[in-house]
């Protein structure tokens, strides 16, 4: 696999409830043409990121964005796989040009959700889950995730480990100018917030926001036509899980993201002391947390030592989520994945120079998962 | 592009309202896998097409249905293009061999409609129009295939021309045991039948159904492994149009589908002669109509004449919708563009000894539209 990515976009994210699926997706795309040279007339593809129909009440979305980014002539599609839709439209919009189907490839990423209330859209999203044996029972995704984190606080889990992981995404979040929150946060604070799922608070759970990304893929000829500094796309893993988290053999990780993983380092040919950063996906603290071991960053149950001995910082083993993360950026669910991959290519190309740097950073990875780990795609970019 | 098809699969379409969606798809992938020779721990990714997450409120129906089917380890994805989301996960599927990132995909395609009102149907495929400037002023998609239908009118099309279509798909619909509408009507009563969207009658719209088909994709090396009658997908052209039917140049023919069609032939190294037979996406008959001039099966503006004429039977230019088509099979829309694979897979095998049969095909070619042309798929198959 040796895709480049040619151009990124992003918008704000944040409450942007005045901002349709349009008005965001351009934000991002308009950025994305310019910093690949390139005219919504030079792509021969759209793919399209975008989780939940109803919260718009929009079916098609891709088709109405499509229109507005004056791309129609070129084949639409969209890609759904929940939370990971972002991911699984850059493995899409990659095989495509891999194939020989198609060379310039545009991938939108958009989610419009702050218009309706927390609670209706905490419905919204719990509809992902099984509507027949999970969600007439009522359970959410705070709840699924405080599952997993009970049972690792059982094992030994600390709750001052589990709040160390916002504290640094707040820190990082709020040098990003793009960011939902931009704030800090004292691990006191963070241990001690209203619990929203136990043992969850508010500061292992990530905000619901507004936004939308932008990539522009190539073929490895265009690639090296378009730019000197090309970020190549070298390793795509994807694997899933069961629906209902009831028939998990265990609740202490996730087996589709070590599948996925797994994969994903094989066709990269890399293994996980080569990454030199990683975009991980932390819609809960304690996901980011399993996400250490299942990428294989740290040894299987030690997430909690290596988030305490603040390994994922810049400087320590492997930086994580240098942009904010979900947690502090935001989680507009189909255009989280291509975050992911703005943010490393940034880095990757140098781009990026205030404290968010990491330097002579040659590759990274991206981890976006759906649901509870029922769809996850890791995938590997290296300059 | 050289991808095998290993498998297909096929549901009873109809008014299956008792059948979940998990239900209607195990249908078709049970004898799918059974085609093929293969188990659910064979296949490596499963693509999932199904339009309307608005139609049952569950999001996310890839994870519901690779759950069910016990291929929930290999990499789940959804693709979504209106009513060509079976053909572009059909491409997907086939963008996911050619790259080399996967070697044998499941295509899963199934859609539940008929257990809301055909009033609630119609409101909610409606809102894959633009909700903005289509949807608001109360446009449906039979009003959108009127228009044409009318503009049609006004350039010499006759009422008898046009009803010549869905006579012809009733008279095959009736020997598929599959379809919705297994009744044959003749010309006077079709040309009679009560007003839908003026001049559009009953028999000129395809009913409501739900319904599921399922097709197996694999390598060329695969494919030889596992087939002595393989069937090879060796075109496929997609292409889009602007999402509001007010900004099109015309009115008379789909230009998304004429240039879909264009990449298709030119990748399969093939003209619209060399077509043997075609699944044609007649939602209309007047899309019907519409594709045998876009496909080029006659030349612009004498489709009329070619419906007249019977070209479109067995024994004419160019069969078209053997199987009754979405008018007498039925449109469950998710699942259409992966029914007209089984339909052309099964043919050119020599599978269909009846009153079905076309004799010695070698080429069929599949057309299938998303929205008024907003969304096109063109893809040839051959023996």
């Amino acid at each position: 696999m040796k895709v480049g990515v040619v151009g990124v976009g992003h918008s704000k994210f944040g409450k942007r409830a005045e901002a349709t699926i349009r008005d965001l997706s351009h934000e991002a795309v308009k950025p994305a043409f310019e910093d690949a040279g390139l005219t919504p007339k030079d792509v021969d593809a759209i793919v399209f990121s975008l989780a939940g129909d109803m919260f718009n009440g929009q079916g098609s979305p891709a088709a109405l964005v499509s229109d507005y980014l004056g791309t129609y002539q070129a084949a639409p599609i969209r890609v759904e796989s929940a939370c990971a839709s972002g991911a699984a439209a850059l493995k899409t919009a990659a095989a495509f040009i891999q194939s020989g189907l198609h060379d310039k490839v545009l991938v939108v990423a958009t989610e419009s959700m702050s218009h309706v209330s927390t609670s209706e859209a905490t419905e919204l999203m719990s509809r992902t889950g099984d509507m027949i044996w999970e969600y007439s029972f009522g359970i959410s995704f705070p709840a699924f995730y405080a599952i997993y984190a009970s049972r690792r606080m059982a094992e030994g889990l600390t709750r001052a480990q589990l709040s160390a992981i916002p504290v640094k995404s707040h820190e990082y979040g709020a040098l990003n100018p793009n960011a939902h929150l931009q704030k800090t946060v004292g691990l006191e604070e963070a241990m001690k917030s209203i619990v929203i799922a136990h043992p969850l608070n508010l500061y292992d759970c990530c905000p619901i926001s507004d936004g939308s990304a932008a990539a522009i893929l190539a073929s490895e000829k265009t690639t090296k036509d378009l730019t000197d500094t090309p970020v190549w796309i070298t390793g795509i893993g994807t694997s899933g899980d069961t629906m209902q988290i009831a028939d998990r053999p265990n609740l202490t990780n996730l087996s589709g993201a070590q599948r996925a993983a797994e994969i994903s380092y094989k066709m990269a040919g890399i293994g996980p002391k080569d990454v030199d950063f990683a975009e991980v996906h932390d819609c809960f603290s304690i996901a980011e947390l399993m996400a250490y071991e299942d990428l294989g960053f740290c040894p299987q149950g030690e997430g909690g030592k290596f988030a305490e001995d603040g390994q994922m910082y810049i400087g320590g083993t492997t930086p994580v989520n240098i942009d904010g993360g979900l947690k502090s950026k935001g989680h507009p669910v189909g255009a989280t994945g291509v975050s992911q991959c703005y943010e490393i290519t940034r880095q990757l190309r140098g781009d990026i120079i205030d404290k968010h740097a990491i330097e002579g950073a040659e590759i990274g990875l991206q981890h976006n998962v759906g649901m509870h780990g029922t769809f996850v795609n890791v995938l590997i970019y290296k300059r």
